[in-house]
């Protein structure tokens, strides 16, 4: 049985492995490689994901799971060996309906797609992505019929993103979660706009760079295991459970910009980190979805890191960072400055409070756009009109428009958007769940201490990887299913607090 | 037949791509890496060199050369498809004697390798290194015995990087080379050595770095296909010929070594970057041999970079950079600061004069670790009494001593070294044929005017990629076969005005 065992864990191993180094190829793409290398990048990455689909769908693979299967049944569900066979087979069973030259033809398609948007942006060419963006559609159509027997045809990309979830369960709990936020939105904005003016001086990218590196360090992220570089569209990447790297990107008319989106990344990098080692290149050794993985960037961006508490022990140093900048502004203020509600364009940059509309609204922009109810030529206006409806506000162009993503330009269209505002709603979930085990987490944070809450983290949640699903751990970890609730209150106490709400 | 040519190519484009992801890999591991990161690294790198290795090896290969020969008979031997045919033919009889599995340990063990190479360095601790090293000797020695019929054990591992070689031919030829450069450095450093204290003052590294990219963009280093990044032993790299890079180490105590170093790395990368593009991710697109891309890094480097007609135009500029280390020296001191001739440790710095004499000592080196004359262990004392002999100078420490170069730390031991010597004398030899064809040349260099030298060098050498092997490039490019006396010619009248030999 061990036999089989390490067998099995040597062939998931290469095919990882050959798909961690494929993570780097794509980790150069978007922070070194000069332009020339993009034809041959995108050639090399198909290639390189190619092989790793052809080497996880090796149908050994599928022989071994069966052996196993009546010994895995014979252990608890808890014990890695069982974890192991349940969620390859579950992987596995995905990979094997997929067939290589698609992967290939994706892989390319995505590159190549990557670079166009890089080069469009800018220019504000929407036309210039347009076909690039039909391709993905389609791709993203004929990936989800690969999986027939689906009630939405966006489902099977959710359910790869976030197993257990669909079109309809989400577009619920979004529906109620929209029926709360909007009138909190709508009482926050009806005030006075808070100040923000002392975030948009000149913070020279140096200082800024070395001021996200100190707190991350402070958080937790360990630079032995992973490091930070610059690039157009923040993001985590691994190459090993021992190499977990973080990007940003630093505006220097900008002090929040690069700063949260440092902690926001740091905090997926945590996740990755602080899974057991044990687990090193199998499939139980990543983050178990996208929602999960967004409660933990947006628990440490937001929950921590943009507290009162957490700036009564940040904002001196930041002050002495920036002296000319901050000198005279007050903690309060600047506690208001970086929490400031506002009906605005870009959903990287905006509040906790609406950052779920943009979310949500790009949620169902997807689901429209993958059942035939929304053509991409009609995209950039069907982005203005929610854009007006949802948020008040309507961009421009479609550089701040449907082209601020990275998301449809590097992936699929479907299944990509929803975990985060899921992320959200389990940030609110598990920090509450962290509170009960640990009431001093808040005075702790206040100090400038964060072990015992990623030490509450690290047990409960990043250890495990992806042994339990997304709806197992929150039952473990809180003792109820997902739920809206704990969010909304950590919302309405804390801009309560800033902003009285009625 | 077309068909079969365009199969061959896809073929050869698919096992060279993943090599090229493999290249990835290495530059990361020394430029950018976590320490973390070097486990699963050395994992990654040995499978993706196993697959590429697989894929070149694939009988399929085979089968479709032995279907095209009799075409490729029929056609010029200066045609492309008759130097597909040819070249790829040669190497994949060489990759077919080698097992897959022999890969995978030699690509895994070399990660291990380099790595504790960088650790035991800086603290010069050469018993760290010695079991890495004979393992590294065994696996030479037993890629060598792949290739049986050898004279000396030695010769496969020259044949390899420098084809046609064999220890008996190289060593006549340093023989000879030995004999008469010995009394220009006796010559030389009887006589009062020169001033370089100038160059050993305080350069910050970001006016070294900045003046360094603008020296190879002057000489024709594309940034669009390549950039310059930061690691402990310069090397440049390829992931495609759209995407060829270097890497660079500023010492902020010495000018020259950042310096120097930027401009030999650019002379390779120049090589590459000017294959012809048909060639691309084919055994025909990269340089023809070891002896002939070090050609091209000396010529940039010494004969084009080191002459006092460059300095002539670029020496107020390095002086308008470091107005207060160079404003009192002048022209004529800077150059012979930069041509001073010493008796020294350390190859990378040495000068163009006692520089074959550390490479030769090397190649004999490699010979009798290889042969069974000289075990691992000897080795620190072995390199100690060369030195004393041959340079005169013997290190106090194996950091400086055995431990300098990392060659034998991330590849084969045999093979390794040659290159550089062959190098030197056919960059006289290719320099002497420019002049020949263009005598403007000398003046436009004293203008910072490069693109006559380039273009000759790109018509002539570089476009042919490894069409041609290095013997019938010479033969072609210069009229003769390889030959010392133009090199000889070169250091002579250099060295002649700047410390006149008897």
């Amino acid at each position: 049985m061990n036999d089989r065992i390490a067998k099995l864990k040597s062939r998931l191993m290469e095919a990882n492995d050959i798909a961690l180094a494929n993570a780097l190829l794509y980790w150069d793409q978007t922070t070194y490689m000069p332009s020339g290398g993009a034809a041959a990048r995108a050639r090399q990455s198909a290639i390189l994901s190619r092989i790793a689909h052809e080497k996880l769908s090796d149908p050994e693979i599928g022989r071994l799971l069966d052996e196993l299967q009546p010994y895995a049944d014979s252990l608890p569900y808890d014990s890695d060996v069982a974890a192991l066979i349940r969620v390859t087979r579950r992987k596995y069973e995905r990979v094997i309906k997929v067939p290589p030259a698609f992967v290939a033809e994706l892989s390319s398609h995505t590159a190549e797609s990557y670079q166009a948007w890089t080069g469009a942006r800018p220019d504000n060419d929407f036309p210039r992505v347009q076909p690039f963006l039909e391709k993905t559609l389609d791709l993203s159509r004929r990936y989800a019929e690969f999986f027939p027997g689906y009630a939405h045809i966006a489902d099977p990309l959710i359910d790869e993103a976030d197993f257990g979830m669909t079109a309809k369960t989400i577009s619920a709990l979004f529906t109620e979660l929209r029926g709360q936020l909007v009138p909190i939105v709508d009482s926050i904005t009806s005030g006075q706009l808070a100040d923000d003016s002392c975030l948009r001086l000149n913070y020279p990218e140096a200082g800024q760079w070395a001021f996200g590196i100190d707190i991350i360090r402070s958080l937790g992220y360990d630079f032995e295991r992973g490091r930070q570089d610059k690039t157009h569209h923040p993001f985590t990447t691994k190459f090993s459970l021992g190499d977990v790297r973080i990007t940003t990107r630093i505006h220097e008319d900008d002090l929040t910009s690069g700063l949260f989106s440092t902690m926001h990344e740091a905090g997926h990098a945590m996740y990755e980190q602080g899974i057991s080692r044990d687990y090193e290149s199998t499939p139980l050794g990543e983050g178990t979805s996208a929602g999960v993985h967004e409660s933990q960037s947006r628990l440490w961006e937001n929950v921590v890191g943009r507290s009162r508490r957490f700036w009564e022990h940040y904002y001196p140093h930041l002050r002495a960072a920036f002296p000319a900048q901050l000198g005279e502004v007050s903690l309060d203020a600047f506690y208001r400055a970086i929490n400031r509600v506002k009906r605005s364009l870009i959903r990287t940059d905006s509040d906790e409070v609406t950052y779920n509309l943009h979310v949500m609204l790009r949620f169902d922009l997807e689901l429209a756009l993958l059942d035939g109810r929304l053509a991409v030529r009609d995209l950039p206006d069907a982005w203005r009109e929610r854009y007006k409806e949802d948020l008040g506000v309507a961009p421009a162009d479609d550089r701040d428009g449907v082209m601020q993503d990275v998301h449809w330009y590097s992936g699929f269209i479907g299944g990509s958007f929803q975990g985060y505002t899921l992320g959200n709603i389990l940030s609110g979930q598990f920090f509450e769940a962290a509170l009960r085990a640990h009431p001093e987490i808040t005075a702790e944070i206040g100090r400038g201490q964060f072990a015992t809450l990623l030490g509450w983290l690290r047990d409960n949640i990043y250890t495990h990887g992806s042994k339990f699903t997304s709806a197992e751990l929150v039952q473990r970890v809180t003792g109820s299913p997902l739920t809206i609730a704990p969010y909304l209150r950590y919302l309405r106490g804390k801009y309560d607090d800033l902003y009285p709400i009625p």
